[in-house]
């Protein structure tokens, strides 16, 4: 176990109705006007806007309005957030949706509370170490897509245009004031989209857990036990994408599979999502699905560092590979995720995720490594890279 | 899952050498005059007050003294605590030990803030709801015991002299605002007391675990994941008391055993919690002692009402009963928690407790259900109470 600081002061209100304190949130956590951010058809199709218009209201809340996030949240939306937020004296954001209007909000809080800046504080791998975030607005949420866990999380991640690269900014100046998190307002998410959402929050477990950190036997067990709870959870919810239960248990799961309490303590990876982050950049996939190409990518050209590891994943998490060889059980793990995706309905390959092999020279440049490795699990050059992208044909 | 609201706004600063940072944090979460309230010759003796009151000086905080408290922490320290407070002009409380002296600053923290009244807020089981608290002074916390919880918990528990009772606050407000946990503070816990931590911590997880409610696959899993780790590293640190990693693991496990991540969105039960402190207000016995006499009372006692969540408990925490049928699991399991109580030294009867059968119908009557019942899971009346005292002989 390594030395750590755990901040995780984000309130969460969860459950049925509760986009209803939506206004009363805001204002206990200080906001006297909000620049209400979300996505687009759904929210407004559901009535949902509405609703959180009408609690800002009840609570004597002002707010502007700023709609048309697109999943892999574009700068320019970006900049026109600030510029409202700086002209029309907004002092709160307020995010309605899932990780694309969360992130957006977190770039939009910093713009505004930086005197309009905030793309400097956005970095990709050409750097060690980001830069400090000196101010932001705080943020608020009403989640609608269970998945990315910004919910809770010190992360945004923006596709900077018009190079479309996806940079990432953190610090837990980001962490959100509050988050209201309402599993019905995920019933009505397509099967595809709830699927990228539970690759996505197992991604973010498989980053932490992947670890050279020896002796992190709590924050294994804890990864383990949110990595199961999201496979059991995905069957009942691709059966019946009604589950209540289910959505409630994915809708927690993502939250804390991304607010770190599974990672305090231990080196963690990261190397997938800046391999898919280039995908999702290049190609406007969803990152769920990307990572759902990536990540066994990955673990099978890492499995041999640390077999162990691997084969510890397959037996707890997946119950295979119990009787085998840590080779064998790594491979049977391995392959089982791979299953489980594809039960899902997501992608395992280029071919299927729309990318393109002769465009893997553009993703390794854009990746921009500049000399530095990627991972922490086993840091990884640009010829790993590569080899990894060329694993995903 | 039923609906929630968590909030565990503490900053944790975990690791070796941390207290240094304790001024600094003192001073970052408002405290100007800090009133450091600790126990006895330990913290004394290993130059942790010296070094304590020297990060304060270094961060410009002024502070006052208040050492002396005891185990099953007592009214009238809180009482002169709180005119300390008072007549001092402190703002901010700093506790240094484990969960008695977090407690008792916990309640002067109240009485500070509340122009000396404390107790009032402070109830049993005779109230159906407690009393909400409209203020207290923040907290901080140097954690040198692992157990109770209390650095990232709602809770207070006092003995309310001069009748011995053990009573209870509770609520957000009592979350402490920082805690530092470094690992090597705890080495020095002889192994009865480091067993007693053990078992608290055990025990709060058990409270959560045992819930009528359905359909928490999420908390349950990290109920168990969190249970796996503290038997786990029980056997490490037993075996060697300065087992940095293993007191780091157990530490941390203490802290997330009570924070109520493992307890969001599920009925709780705390009977036994309830029943246990009857016997240490009685006989000032460990708190962790004690719970290793009535957990497994407890739950021998109530098992029946849902054997496939004992079976589970069994299978999946301590590995038996895997090929049994629910209810030879469940005793099974339970057999096993008092083999590992055992095994780490704590005593399983009244009589290794120092408890008298004779007092059983004093310990009912100072309960004071007053017609109202004990614990989620089964709700227990007075003569349950009585019975699982007597399957505690």
């Amino acid at each position: 176990m390594t030395d750590f600081n755990f901040w995780s002061p984000t309130y969460f209100a969860f459950g049925k109705g509760k986009e209803a304190q939506t206004g009363e949130l805001v204002k206990r956590f200080g906001g006297r006007k909000a620049l209400v951010h979300y996505g687009g058809k759904s929210a407004v199709a559901s009535g949902l806007i509405e609703r959180v218009k009408a609690s800002l209201a009840a609570s004597g809340v002002e707010f502007a309005l700023l709609g048309g996030v697109q999943p892999n949240p574009r700068s320019t939306l970006v900049d026109e957030g600030v510029r409202i937020a700086l002209s029309e004296g907004v002092d709160f954001l307020l995010a309605v949706g899932g990780g694309s209007a969360i992130d957006s909000a977190k770039a939009i809080a910093i713009g505004a509370a930086n005197g309009g800046e905030w793309r400097r504080f956005y970095a990709g791998r050409e750097v060690k170490v980001r830069p400090a975030i000196p101010a932001a607005l705080p943020v608020g949420v009403v989640l609608t897509i269970a998945a990315a866990g910004s919910e809770g999380s010190t992360n945004s991640v923006i596709n900077l245009e018009p190079q479309n690269l996806k940079r990432a900014a953190g610090g837990d100046i980001l962490r959100p004031r509050f988050a209201v998190l309402n599993p019905e307002l995920t019933a009505s998410l397509p099967p595809f989209q709830t699927a990228c959402g539970l690759a996505d929050m197992f991604a973010h477990l498989c980053e932490r857990y992947f670890s050279p950190t020896k002796d992190v036997s709590l924050t294994d067990n804890l990864c383990e036990a949110v990595m199961k709870t999201v496979i059991e959870e995905s069957a009942k919810v691709m059966a019946d994408p009604r589950d209540y239960q289910a959505r409630a248990n994915i809708m927690w799961a993502g939250t804390l599979a991304h607010n770190d309490i599974c990672g305090a303590g231990r080196v963690q990876d990261w190397a997938s999502h800046g391999i898919e982050h280039e995908l999702s950049a290049l190609y406007d996939c969803a990152h769920g699905a990307g990572l759902a190409v990536v990540m066994p990518a990955w673990m099978a050209y890492v499995h041999k560092k640390d077999d162990a590891r691997f084969a510890r994943f397959a037996r707890n998490v997946f119950g295979v590979g119990r009787d085998d060889s840590d080779e064998a059980a790594a491979l049977a793990g391995i392959a089982a995720f791979r299953k489980w995706l594809k039960g899902i309905g997501l992608p395992l390959t280029f071919a299927e995720l729309g990318a393109r092999e002769e465009d893997i020279p553009l993703l390794v440049k854009t990746l921009n490594l500049s000399g530095n490795t990627l991972g922490g699990f086993m840091p990884l050059t640009d010829k790993d890279v590569e080899a990894i992208y060329r694993l995903c044909l």
